[in-house]
């Protein structure tokens, strides 16, 4: 359960290991401090999990705090993490208000003496307002900024403008009116989570049959919230024409955001017209290792998404060595490199999309040769212990 | 929404006030940390939102930190709470590595250099024996000690053992076999919160007619979970009786813990019963400010629990001055002083619980005379002021 470094040793090779411990040396008994939102469901939760058990095995004191947030916060914030990708938003001073409250409410408790702050995502953004500033701090977003609201992010600016430094996913969200110092990490998976360690066959044959998966046909899966943006719709369509060319199974799993009305009606829709298809089944639950299972035993993992930060089930595939299909939107197109690590679809393109996947049901080679190669692109950009790298660049550049 | 000491001057007088700066002063600048398992839901969470605003105001460094739990620990965790209100329990192997193992991951990133550590409930209790201590740790123990499962209580006292003082709610649940410093801290209600700050008139209108409880009839209620502990079929009984001689209104407003199973059972059979019924309502949602409405505006409060820990909606009911009727069992009988304060009454006793309510209804004016004296018994021992001067000594015996 508590990771060290050298656990790594076998996927990244020794001379990655020996890296991290020579660039951390430097920060060996300095404080670093994560706040962050939520301790668990989501991306940065499962990479703080990962990257705060390895900041502390090489010697630096790294904490994680959440931010004690209400049901209206959340709400708020969601409203936010939306209009940040570009939705409209009734920017009210209620919801100014609450949002900065909760933040001044929380610093109350929250001391920090650290030598270096790092704040997650725009939650706990207006946090740095409340405090004396005795150390650098850096607002790491995990969100697409390539289209903001314009209203919303120059209110937030407000706050921003605080910050030593910005890091962002991508270098097409680096936003050209900030004077803050921006940098680019990848975000990236842990090779050793349940999500992501290799998988017996049995285990995969039980944790199958336990969804009530039947083997004897080639699997397509999507694993992704049933949300518009990730076009189940689409994915079924797709599915349709496939199925014409190769007999297969398609597995959609995913769980429904809690706080998304919208969510259950477009899983109701799907579940209904699935209803009239074979070979389609829906999971409606997120557990690790049926992840694990799926992604690791798929003939083809698509990824249909109309929008997309960073795609990290396109990662987790990858690193399973599957063929992968994707749209080239967002963070994919840094993953899938068309044609060598899996193939691009355009996010309209239905047929081309199909066309993609009969080919690699057909072709194994082909799927062999993808998933291998995206499974070292992976090793190479997108596992915890580059992040961690990244992370110690960062800190080089803010404390020496 | 950030409150601060003198906020409770009209309430408590200006000798309490200042005797709380006065005790607090050897303490300033002290570094206090409270660990517990959650920052909402619940009569912890609640007391040490309070609890830890005011910490700060007088001056003491006190931070909160929140166990990070998967559910896997908390199914675990809600097992050794029963456990240790007398349940049996299945004390596996693999129940404890679990237990243990969630505390050492979080102890990892928990660095706790503070003068004081307080860890609140079984959940964090085993984070002591990841740490070189290097300062005193006080245990909070919120739970009914009376009769705790001895397979359960000996495997935790190898945890307890290692503490500087154990604090626990009440005279009996103070532990013979014990060798650690113990000490009683009442639980408390904080009276500007929004379920215990004064409400006007028309709020309360709006909130009752919000959710659907007319007016016209003297209302009887009883605010708790849908438990059997809580015994709301027994509720149900006494308003049976009530409602021959006097015309009023049952409301039964709480949630449903929702990782009881238990809990959705019980609701289902109370609402069968209530549909046969005339003027009871069932109301499943957990608002503060319903709740404070409800309690400032009933004829009579019951609290007909089998079991309780202290009960603390009896507390908020007493601080409203409305008469509550209650069994004679946990924490009750420290507030309720039969006759003075309220009405105790044995909790199988259906019929004289019922006779309590009648004569309450009948003479308002013996109502308002016990709901004086609640409010005062409250006023001088369950206010959360009452909590931090307490506080306050323990960190004197054990500081100075």
């Amino acid at each position: 359960m508590i990771k060290r470094i050298e656990d790594y040793r076998e996927i990244v090779g020794d001379e990655v290991i020996h890296e991290i411990f020579k660039k951390a040396i430097k920060f060996a008994h300095k404080h670093v401090v994560h706040i962050n939102s939520t301790y668990q469901g989501g991306g940065v939760a499962e990479i703080l999990t990962s990257l705060v058990a390895l900041m502390n095995d090489v010697g630096i004191f790294a904490g994680w705090r959440v931010l004690h947030g209400s049901p209206d916060f959340f709400a708020i914030t969601k409203k936010f993490h939306n209009a940040l990708q570009g939705d409209q938003i009734n920017l009210t001073a209620m919801k100014k208000e609450i949002y900065q409250e909760q933040n001044e409410y929380f610093s109350r408790f929250t001391h920090l003496n650290h030598d270096l702050v790092i704040v997650h995502d725009p939650q706990p953004l207006p946090m740095i307002r409340f405090y004396r500033k005795r150390q650098p701090w850096v607002w790491r977003c995990h969100v697409d900024l390539s289209n903001p609201n314009p209203e919303l992010w120059d209110y937030l600016k407000r706050f921003i403008l605080r910050y030593d430094m910005v890091v962002v996913s991508h270098e097409n969200y680096k936003k050209k009116d900030l004077p803050v110092a921006q940098r680019v990490v990848y975000p990236s998976i842990d090779p050793l989570s349940a999500k992501n360690k290799p998988l017996d066959k049995n285990t995969i044959k039980k944790y199958l049959n336990k969804f009530g998966i039947p083997n004897g046909k080639p699997i397509i899966t999507q694993i992704s919230r049933f949300d518009k943006w990730k076009d189940p719709e689409g994915v079924l369509k797709v599915f349709e024409l496939v199925k014409k060319e190769v007999d297969c199974r398609l597995v959609l799993c995913g769980n429904l955001a809690t706080d998304d009305p919208e969510g259950r009606k477009i899983f109701e829709r799907i579940a209904q017209k699935a209803r009239n298809m074979n070979d389609v089944i829906l999971i409606l639950e997120e557990n690790n290792i049926l992840v694990n299972a799926l992604q690791s035993s798929a003939a083809v993992v698509l990824q249909k998404s109309l929008r997309e930060g960073f795609g990290l089930t396109v990662t987790e595939a990858l690193w399973k060595g599957r063929p992968v299909v994707a749209s080239n939107v967002g963070g994919i197109p840094l993953q899938i490199i068309d044609g060598r690590t899996g193939f691009l679809v355009d996010p309209g393109d239905i047929e081309g999309c199909a066309r993609k996947v009969v080919q690699l049901l057909k072709d194994p080679e082909l799927g062999r040769m993808l998933g291998e190669n995206g499974r070292a692109h992976v090793r190479e950009n997108f596992l915890v212990t580059r992040s961690l790298l990244d992370y110690l660049d960062i800190m080089s550049e803010l404390l020496c």
